[in-house]
């Protein structure tokens, strides 16, 4: 393997770690020892692959952005393959499905996704960061709002902007709901979907 | 003042310390000296009046709830005045209102409430202790969704449980994004009356 992207994979190994004892027990637990404990590699190499544990935990955040990212890509490319004009309606689902904790894979992310929301509420610089992807959503959803306007499905009254907040704030409710067990993924899956239909005009 | 009054009234005050603390730096960074050295008194006197950091921590989130309770029984009764049979909407927002952080008060509040829904995701006695508390706030807005269909502002084919866990999911996650300054509380509060437009059809 190249020694670069050796590297990038140890870094990886070493991510995943750290996602896993957030979800067992929460972001704040989480020290370079034990992560290096929880890899099975000393203290020293996972000094060698982060500076600091600032440095490791954003690389961990960001690469659960970048792991969600990667399945929406597939989600949208999967619909316009099928379709040259996806309906607003399934671009948005597409989008915000991945983010709700409905399989192992997304458990484990909404776990560190929550984590760091929590966290960005008395960090300002890492809800500085997250201030930029929400934006990023909420535009992309506001959009599809306002093209399902154009089509007729979704009423002139509503506000674009605004509605993609809701839905934005619904997903991150829901996977909260689900993480303390207050209801079955399924159930928020349901809520969702019967939201996007309330908005979308089914 | 009476001894036991002085008591009570001095572990509130206590309890006042870890909800700054918390709302400055985040739960985790609470311990039993840094609240002394909020509160202005020596440790030794924190722990007479509380047994451990766990003891301290609960009382301090039922007091919050209970703070939030008292409102919200005195918004409930002031409808009550006004007509002897409230509109549901007017009731769901009675209770909803008082859990946005649309004021000094209730951002702090929203802070601890936040940083204990974000640790109960990895701590079971917390989230069973929570779950409890959004059953209750579920059924009663899933009954006054109920007396909206029979009072025919509310559509048939809406499932009242659905949208309560809707509503209350919805909740959480504007007063996230508020507290992480995705946007003003306003903003949180026009979409959450939007909501309740659509959903009792006005």
């Amino acid at each position: 393997m190249p020694k670069q992207v050796d590297h990038q994979e140890r870094r990886k190994v070493i991510a995943a770690s750290v996602w896993r004892l957030t979800a067992a027990h929460g972001l704040d637990s989480v020290s370079m020892r034990q992560v290096a404990a929880d890899a099975g590699i000393s203290l020293g190499q996972v000094q060698h692959y982060f500076a600091s544990k600032d440095d490791l935990l954003a690389f961990a955040f960001d690469l659960v952005s970048e792991r969600a990212e990667a399945r929406i890509t597939a989600r949208m490319t999967a619909l316009h393959d099928q379709d040259e004009e996806p309906e607003p309606r399934a671009r948005v689902h597409a989008l915000l499905i991945e983010m709700l904790p409905l399989d192992e894979e997304r458990h484990l992310e909404a776990h560190v996704g929550f984590a760091f929301l929590a966290r960005a509420a008395v960090e300002p610089s890492l809800a500085e960061r997250l201030r930029g992807t929400y934006g990023s959503l909420e535009k992309f959803v506001a959009d599809q709002v306002r093209l399902g306007q154009r089509d007729g499905t979704v009423p002139l009254d509503v506000r674009p902007d605004r509605e993609a907040r809701t839905l934005l704030a619904m997903i991150e409710g829901l996977t909260a709901h689900v993480l303390i067990g207050d209801y079955p993924p399924a159930e928020a899956e349901l809520a969702f979907d019967t939201h996007l239909d309330e908005l979308f005009g089914r």
